[in-house]
This record gives structure tokens, C-alpha cells and sequence, in this order.
């Protein structure tokens, strides 16, 4: 193991951290009802929606992050930082999702969510250009860029209506959101963020 | 150390930082008393107990999941999937143990507790059909499988039952869920699930 | 690196994941005062004692531990639950700290604060047993081997003496804890936890 | 790998997931606004403007750490110390970020914030002095080691000037810390932090 590569590595470590930690922490916003009946629990279903869709929103950002950073050859400093600016849109997903929580699914709280979302994906965007763009150079082919850059395009496109359409009809918002999320987890494109041996495709770019 | 390796490493790595992060939240449901008295420490014994009892599941889920991705030949995308399930029930466990701290065992919590339980060995077992049927093939006896699928059935009937005891009756409920730790904890079946050298031996399938 | 190594380098980083989480959760129970002045500050004092005083504990904890499995030369299953036993008595440090801070240092939260450091030096013996007497053999001279218990033996003594001390004068008690702490800083025995590049001086018994 | 740098990279791997902790736990301070109004979260700007500094300073601090544990050759008993100072001073962060957040800026609550800073500068110069002067020896030229603790002297200076200027113009407080970091960020002096194959540069040294 060379000496760059340990630096990656421990750039992909403290990001698991980080990872690990936030996906925890969504648990933390879970309070238990005051009363101990079967109804108070039931009356939990925005924190319970919520906070499934963030672990799943998390899981598929943590996927997406390692299938990335298998192309980073060293932990140049624009990489690094553009992590950091990763990890802290990340990390605005637990407040957003306690927003959205107490809120009981109210407008306003959807579009910060989707706008946590489309930030997210902002930032794996900029991710993208400092490890594909910069550092995996040839290895990645010309068309399978372009399509990556086209799509991660129409989820942001996708995040910033679900903004708009979940100020007027949060319902609607999450129903967009679920959507792109569920497009997401198919193995289609789910499959290359993971699985491949060779690093090889191109990331996918959900977020 | 082959790609593939490395992927099943990462996904212990995460794993391990989202379980050690899960057993020490729990101890932030430990509320002190607000009075300074034994006696008033002494009132918090059902938050001990709850908390003790999850303390004890926490670490034979553990146990078992790294027992289990000794099997894992890669890091295909539908075992990182489960695993990701596996990991979403049990980040339940914590909520669980709050609700049935707060409530001091009311029947309804106990129910609550044991149906996540149930969930967790459910999981348990997705995952190891990705794990041993799948990928482990044939380095696993046919009637070692077919002990640990009976097993597991044995375990989620286990939980279920309790879910209906405990919500009628909280105590029996509760000892329901402990025989069935309890005889976890015993060398016999926990030996296998860590002290291998060679990972020959069937997972155990508590959860 | 074997099978075996790699089970305890799992061991190890595991227990590492709950010491960094446990030693930073103290400080969510550091809650900032509600006005904004340095006298409101100043009033914290017990919190900030008993922060500081924990945080020392936990470090000495954790270079004892890293010293002491640095003689693991398998996860046997006996080995496992005693860490578990360690860790799970060493998550209580955080719960008897916030009880203390809360109390301003009342003699009953002394008390139990010292029972906590009681216990933790227990199970720390409990995984010397089966960490040096099991396992290391006789790599360890027996003359080393006797020194380390009577000086456990020592702390659990002053440690149990200051639950006593501390329910009746707190003060008295919390000075018998730091300075059983500060003797453990001084490098005759905390050097022996750590700079050894050869793991073949017997592990100190602090806790 | 040898005994030592297994050490090393045992107290790399601890402070890490430290690091990871703290810069999460920041995100618990951001409480949700009760109102569901974008005026209402528009109002969370002093908490909103804390976090982002407070986690800009955690990134930096993470990068310096890190580019001067390269120099570690052995974990020393006093270079863990050392470390172990350093991880209690990082670890006040959150307490002082969450004072200011609650104060809305008060000029009492900025001071304490800067004197945090200055403390955590502090000990970084001490990991210095243990890492660099003591083991790094000769591998680090004479004139850079006099700049990095130059540079060290002008920071804290910059640092305790804050604390002064916040008290009585906290808006004056915060700039002078902003500036400070807005500094370190630009290549020229976090290049070397991370960037470097070969670890021949000083370790920069804002903390």
C-alpha cells in the first residue's frame, strides 16, 4: 500500500464515521409517544415516513460515495475539501428530517427537505468533477461521463421541483422524492455503485 | 488483499461503526434521577432492566452478523441491501428500549420491544440467505443449513409469541424474550459464532 | 495477518468505536448555561469537574484496554463476552458523570460514581484473567503476573473505600478518586500501557 | 507493518473516530424551529452561522492533525497525552458552538467560543513539540520548524485577540476568528496538510 493510498483511505474511513454516525443519529429525532397505546404509536407515522426515507436516502449516499471515491488515486486537497462540503450537506439531513417530523409533513418542512436533498446532490456533483474529472482521467470512457453528468442533471432538476411542488403539495413533494429514491435502488444503477469488481463504470450519480 | 475483499471489509467497517454507535446510545435513554437519593435511583430499574436486556441483544447481533459476513465471498449489491435492512431494524432496538423504559413495562411496550425483535431476526435471516445460500454455497453442510433455517423459525416464532404474551401479560412477555437470550449467550451455540478458526460451522441464527 | 488476528484486530475496533463514542458523549451532557454571563459559566463547576475527571478516567481506561489485548491471541468466545462485560460497565461512566454534575457533587452521586469505577476495575480483571492468565501463558512472568493482581486488587479497594468516603463527605471521596487517578497518569505504570514496542511487561491494573 | 506504526495507526484510528463524532454531534445543537415558517428557520441564523463555523474549524483541525501524525514514528506515552490534551480541548467545540448558537452571538458566549479556539491552538503546538521536535528529528528542516511555530504564536495571538474583541464587539470577535480560517483554507498553507506524498513539509499550524 503506497503512501497515497493510505491517505484515501483514511479519507474514506473518516467519512464512514461520519456516515455511520449520521445514519444513527435519524434514530435519536424517533421520541416514543407519551402515552403507551397502540394509537399514540400509530400517530407517529410522519416520523416514522421521515425517517425511512432518510435511511434510505443516507444508504444509497453512502453507496454512491465509496463506489466514487474507488476512482480517488490520492487525497489531493480540492478532493478533500469537496468531501468535507459533501459530508456537510449530509449532515443537514437529520435536522431536516426532524423539521419534517415535527411538522407532521407540513409544506414548508418537504421543501427544506428536498432542498437538503438537491444540496446533497450538488455537492456529490462537485465530488464527481474532483475524482472522475481530475484524477480517474481515461480510465472512465467519454460517453459513460456524459451520461452520468445527464442524469445526475435531471435528479437535481428532479430535487429542485420537488422544492416548489412540496410547498404547495407537500404529499406530492415526498411523492417525487420517494420516487427518485426508489428509480435509485434498482439494480440497474444501484448495482454499478457497488458490485462491480473493476472500478470501471461510472459512478452512478443520485446524489 | 483482493478488490473484493476490500468491499466485504468496508461493509464490516460501516457496520461495526453503526452497532457500536446503536449500544451506546442506549445509555443515553439513562436519564439520572432528578433527585440525589438510592431510592430514587433505585425507582429507574425498569430503564435498567430495558436497557440491560438490549445491551445483551446488541451484542449477540453483533456477534452473529460478524459470524455471518465471514461467509460473504463480495459485496454484491443485494447482500449490501439486506445488510442495510438488518442494520435499519436494529437501529430500532434503542427506540424500542426508550418507549418501554418510559412506559415501566406497560404491556403495550412490551409488545412493541419484542415485534422489533422479531423484525431484527428477520432480517437476520434475509441476510443470511444472501450470505450462506448464495454466495458460501457449498462450503456450508446441507444439514447445517437446515438446522440453522429450523432454528431461526424456532426464534421468530419465539418473538412473535412474546409480541401476544407480553402485550397480556408484560412480565411473561419479558422472560420470554430473556430464556430466549439467555440460551443464546450458552457456549454451544455462541462458540460457533465467534471463536472459529475456520468458518465451517453454521451461523447461529438467533437474530 | 491469520484468521485470529484479524478476529481481534475486529475486537479491537470495535471496542475503539464505543471508548470514542462514550468519551465524546460526556460532553452532551456539558449543557451550556441559560444566561449568557461568566458568572453562569463559573457555576458549572461540578459539571466541568466531573466532565474533566471522566474524560481522564475513560483515557486511562482506553490505554489500559489496547495494552492489555495487545496479549489476545484469539477472540474466544470467553474473551468476547468479558470485553462486552467491560464495555458494558465502562458505558455507565457517562450516566453516574451527568447524575454527579447534576447533583453539584451530593454525596449520593459520589457514591455511585465510585461504584461505577468499582465495577469497571472488576470487569477489567475479568478480561485480565482471560486475556494474560488463558491466553498469554507463559509470556508473562509469574512475578509480574502476582504484582498486576495485588495492584488491582489495591484500586478496587480504594475505589470501594471511596464509595463509602463519598456518600459520607464527597469531597473526600472525589479526592480519593483523582488521586488514584493521578498515580496512573505518572509514567512508571501508564508507560508500561502503551510505549511498549515488545507487549511483554504485565498490563497495569488500574482499571 | 511494524509493532510501532501498528501503535500509530491505533491512535490515528481512535482520534479519528473522535473527529467523526464531534463534527456530527455539532448538527444535535441545530434544533428545528417549532414554527413551521421559513421566517422561523430564517431566525436560526446565529445558530445556522455557529455550526458552519464550528465545522470549518473541525475540518481544519482534522487535516492539521492528521498531517502531523505522519511524523509520529512511535506512540510515546507522552505524544498519546499529547493527543489525548488535544481531543479534550476539540471536544469543547460543541459545548461553545451551542452557548453561541443559544446567546444569538452575545459578546460573553463569543469570547468563551474564541478562548475554545486558543485552547485547542494551544494544544496543538504541545502534539508538536511531542511529534515534530521529539521524533521527527532531523527529517524536518531547521527554518521550517522556526516558521511553523511562528505561525503558531501569530494564530494564538489572533485567537486571544478574539477572545478580548468578541467580549465588547462580537460581530468584531467573530470576523477576526472567520479571517483566521478563511486563511488557512487557501492552498498555500492546507496544500501541505494533506497533500503531500512524501511528509518532508512542517505541519502547518493553525491548531
Amino acid at each position: 500500500m503506497t503512501h497515497d493510498q493510505q491517505g484515501t483511505e483514511r479519507l474514506n474511513f473518516f467519512s464512514d464515521g461520519v456516515f455511520a454516525i449520521l445514519i444513527t443519529i435519524l434514530v435519536l429525532e424517533l421520541h416514543p409517544p407519551h402515552e403507551t397505546t397502540f394509537h399514540a404509536l400509530a400517530a407517529l407515522w410522519p416520523s416514522g415516513l421521515s425517517y425511512a426515507v432518510s435511511y434510505l436516502f443516507l444508504a444509497i449516499v453512502w453507496m454512491n460515495h465509496h463506489h466514487l471515491l474507488k476512482y480517488a488515486k490520492r487525497p489531493a486537497i480540492r478532493l478533500v475539501w469537496a468531501n468535507f462540503a459533501h459530508l456537510f450537506t449530509v449532515s443537514l439531513v437529520p435536522f431536516a428530517t426532524a423539521w419534517l417530523a415535527s411538522s407532521g409533513l407540513a409544506g414548508t418542512a418537504v421543501a427544506a427537505y428536498a432542498f437538503v436533498f438537491a444540496l446533497v446532490n450538488l455537492t456529490y456533483m462537485a465530488l464527481c468533477a474532483e475524482t472522475v474529472d481530475r484524477q480517474a482521467g481515461s480510465s472512465v470512457p467519454t460517453e459513460a461521463r456524459q451520461f452520468m453528468r445527464r442524469r445526475s442533471l435531471v435528479t437535481l432538476g428532479l430535487f429542485l421541483f420537488a422544492v416548489g411542488a412540496g410547498y404547495l403539495y407537500p404529499v406530492a413533494g415526498m411523492a417525487v422524492i420517494a420516487i427518485c429514491l426508489v428509480l435509485y435502488v434498482q439494480p440497474g444503477s444501484a448495482r454499478d455503485a457497488i458490485d462491480d469488481a473493476k472500478p470501471s463504470s461510472p459512478p452512478s450519480a443520485l446524489p
